[in-house]
């Protein structure tokens, strides 16, 4: 793995850093292929977005695309994560006056995931943990991400990659690190998420590319009911593009059900530099 | 600021700190006086419990009040934080099987506060900035905190020391850094805790030394009018102890209201070691 602190290659940040102390920051998580990072200006527009909400100075997007290019160096694939924070100091929860926001990039190696679930599909199951309706952070991808690790945490066999999880009103919100879409009628579903959920880029490319092809998508209040009944079911995120589900609470789902066009829109231009 | 970093004086963490990318962790906050921690079972107590619900391996209280007597080494008065995350590492959200907690000690100066608050109360603000309902996360002092740090941005001026904050549904939590009680009728009122905010070791302290005084305090769901309505009310935290309001949101309440017997004991058995 290969860090960048601030521009400097070091693989440590400040104690007093409010990332660490309060998540006072956010992140990104970026597929790089032929050595460069995928739907950049996208990742970078949520990225000013989420710091616009939280009051965070915006990062020069020139400065990280040439440290993100330092860190890839020669590498052809990978992941690169952005993580940006309001930086180190202030009274307690109250920022100094004057911040310096962290600036730190990391790359790894590309996750080893079986080659044939686009085709083959995915197990998911259901996670017990619920995420609380923040409307101040709703959507963002924030560094308070503590109910997704005790989500994760439920279930360590590889048999299921994902797991879904509702909110405390027991709507269908995501799985714990990708979005999720029902097939339902012709047209796509996917949960509102103004009150918790993370709005994935994925997500927002899924819904353009459906839209180009003639395959709408709703944005609404979902249950695991709507599961239940939908034709089909699949999970997005940067790195794995779409996953089709084969099954998820015993109900078994034919991954081919996903639109075949939509499938081969995403994987392709979802893996682009812009 | 003296800092250590799992027992060695470095102010630096791993970049790989899950504290730093999910938040996954827990801190306590103690005052430091005549050299030693106050309430340090307490903290302990609380400090263990959290770790036990994250399932995070516990820390040896002995290592740590060694670490933290290092860390205050001949000041007599300051502020002892401890930092508890599950260390480094893990494949995304999920830790990996043999985790090594961080422990982060760090030792600071006594935050400058008016001398006369306990006579002549505070100026407390309502906040807008709303505590989403987090059941798997509620009551405990975890490093998810960025509600607070938007609840605590809202306002700069010294004029007020403090802010309430509400949940989704318009109940009254708690303070930014405080929890929160009611004087009403003889009694004590204050938050339930059970959907969202932090379960103060101070606030507990308050309710067991009312009870022992002939005071008892009932947890419920508050609201602005509740408040409205108290007789008096006042905040409290391990740093501060008892701080009486003399105003919120236009109404004045009088200091003196807060029991003396109770503030006194308080402000006498909080601050010492065990």
């Amino acid at each position: 793995m290969v860090v960048l602190v601030n521009g400097k290659f070091e693989p440590t940040v400040s104690v007093g850093d409010r990332g660490l102390h309060y998540g006072d920051g956010l992140f990104e998580t970026l597929a790089v292929v032929e050595g460069r990072p995928c739907l950049w200006a996208r990742h970078m527009k949520r990225l000013l977005r989420g710091c616009n909400r939280l009051g965070i100075p915006e990062p020069n997007p020139e400065q990280l695309i040439e440290e993100g290019l330092k860190a890839i160096a020669r590498s052809s694939r990978g992941v690169l994560k952005l993580i940006i924070t309001r930086g180190a100091g202030g009274r307690g929860y109250l920022p100094p006056a004057n911040v310096e926001a962290t600036r730190i990039i990391q790359f790894s190696a590309w996750p080893e995931y079986p080659s044939d679930l686009l085709s083959q599909g995915v197990r998911v199951r259901l996670c017990e943990t619920r995420l609380g309706a923040t409307p101040s952070l709703a959507g963002l991808k924030t560094l308070n991400r503590l109910e997704q690790v005790l989500a994760r945490s439920e279930w360590d066999s590889p048999e299921f990659l994902e797991g879904v999880v509702r909110d405390t009103a027991g709507r269908v919100i995501e799985g714990t690190m990708s979005n999720l879409f029902l097939v339902a009628g012709g047209g796509l579903r996917t949960p509102d998420l103004s009150r918790c959920g993370i709005a994935g880029v994925m997500r927002e490319l899924i819904m353009e590319i459906g839209e180009s092809l003639g395959i709408s998508t709703t944005q609404e209040d979902l249950t695991l009911d709507d599961i239940r009944q939908a034709d089909g079911m699949f999970l997005s995120n940067s790195l794995i593009g779409i996953w089709p589900v084969r099954e998820f609470m015993g109900v078994a789902y034919n991954p081919a059900v996903v639109p075949s066009p939509l499938v081969t829109a995403v994987m392709d231009r979802g893996f682009r530099f812009d």
